[in-house]
């Protein structure tokens, strides 16, 4: 059980409601899940939390499905349980399909593979991947 | 330096010439980047790890740009330098813009966030992510 | 169920039950946590570790509730949900209250979100930086 | 270098300098680190970052020096080579001395040590804790 | 429960079956774990994970039982509970005793100790690593 | 440069130097690597440390070589580029190939992948390798 145990709506204090309040209809729904039941304990922290992640995950140059898989590719990565759980619903609310999942996992896999063997054979960075940034920093 | 060194195209063996070759095609360029060259010591490793990401990186349900932004957020999160270069350059490739790595950046920053927070808390998962799962295994 | 099982008091040899008085009489308690018991059945390494937190954990220059505190938030940063559930009772034995754990948390989250941040817009360190860490070591 | 260069405050619009001079004011600094100044390039996320880091970061509960030796300690555990770098100056900044920085680096390698041999062993959460918790919840 | 459910034997595809037939005859067992009946679900990525991992784990300058313990101790580091459980029975069919798991896991909570250490402490590369690797190289 | 800078023979106190001087006569060699010269600003750490890796990393049920390669497996896994430098020439000076370390390298690479795929596709625990569990722990 979570630390603090979960605070449901109707024991919230009207500050931690009306941020549930505007999470349900941000996301068009009429369910809080756990881990901002958990963190209403701290107020400050349900607040500051949820505004950046409203911010962050709304569509803009990248749309919201794409935001929801990568949140589930560093969730997956951080071997996160709860965040694989509730992100994979997120995606799959977003529109991911199971195909989609199945191709995310793949290229999550093979970065983690790749990214130890990079280090392993200790490459170094290429004068071309150098050059590319600062043209990009001009 | 690379442990071994790097093999350049005029010095390798005709069998990892082959697969520098298909990688010079796959990806439109002229070019090898040192990861290659530095595992190509290993032609086994080489040949394996070319046709893995040769068949887990084309466009498929998910697009070559979603692919390599998603291997980019993994790599970020890991913390690995040359993958974050080289990603960064393949992302950028596949038509990744500025705007869209800052984004990206915002998301990998958030999830690595509340991946800690979920697990410092100890959230259960809801039931409500566990009934949609079996729904979907169904 | 770890490995090996547990090995209870009554059932350790006079070697283990030597060490299981020590961590007793050093935390003034009746009570050995499961991660001895189960390590127990590698003398050495109980012996090692435990001599090792002795150490390592009193209150030196730094106090111990600060230490737990600390260990606390690299358990939360690496996902042990063991450790996160003994070192937040360790933490609270020593004095942490609610409100110093959120505040914990919150710090933990931010760590993370900019550790990977910096990685990823691949931030050169400061000059200032630098050169204090050298006036420091003169 | 970093992807887009860094933005020094007399290149800055006038959002940008705005945050610039609450982060020295805040911090009783002239000086503005390299992190701020990459991330510039993305003012939605300089301003969210400083926000967020400057409540969290405050004195409350734990005290400033706190607070900043667990950035350190997570940033350690991260091997985040910026923020270590970062960190041990802002945690000097607060009064961190040489021998409470070894103290913490002797905790952040030990938590790293057993947070790993627990899960290795396998080893289950004590009743204890759980039972500890479910009071705290009440 | 795994997210697409498990394909047992008896209601996988001919292609899939033939890979769980290879399975068995490689291992010399008549049972497939959960792990390939998880991601039969992508008869893509089981063929190329079991193939990879035929072709790696396989006996050659490192026997079978050093890289099954390379993998534990690798998922130990990872803090993977499915890897751990699965590779310690897979290093023990390979004759991996008691005693030796207890070594190894003594060898991988040093290794995460000692990584940190070396990092928070700023460590520079020794230049007689550096020789050696271009000795090495060339 | 270390924090702290480099402590070398010559400067040291006769208690550092007395685990320099055991450090060289275990490994037969002349030669300190930077690690032990930068925690020997703390002598408590430095001859705990070098205790524990004298114990742990001697020939026991896991030879040597065996030992090291496990310790450079982990190093890689972390990402931590000292270590992997250090390492890879202790595991060298046991007697490890170059074709040894590229099928370790293997090894590692492939563990990460599947240390996260078996995490995303959410895979339970197996009965039979929770059953072989409780068998070894009898």
């Amino acid at each position: 059980m979570s630390i603090f145990g979960l605070i449901e709506y109707q024991d919230a204090s009207p500050e931690v409601r009306a941020i549930y309040d505007d999470i349900m209809a941000t996301r068009k729904t009429d369910w809080i899940n756990n881990f901002w039941k958990a963190i209403a304990h701290d107020p400050a922290t349900l607040k500051r939390t949820w505004q950046d992640i409203k911010q962050i995950m709304a569509s803009g140059e990248l749309d919201a499905l794409t935001k929801e898989m990568v949140y589930l590719a560093v969730s997956v990565s951080n071997q996160c349980t709860y965040c694989i759980a509730s992100h994979t619903a997120g995606a799959r609310k977003q529109g991911m399909t199971d195909a989609m999942f199945k191709e995310l996992m793949a290229v999550v896999g093979m970065a983690n593979e790749t990214n130890k063997m990079v280090t392993g054979y200790q490459v170094e960075i290429d004068e071309g991947f150098k050059s590319q940034q600062s043209v990009v920093s001009g």
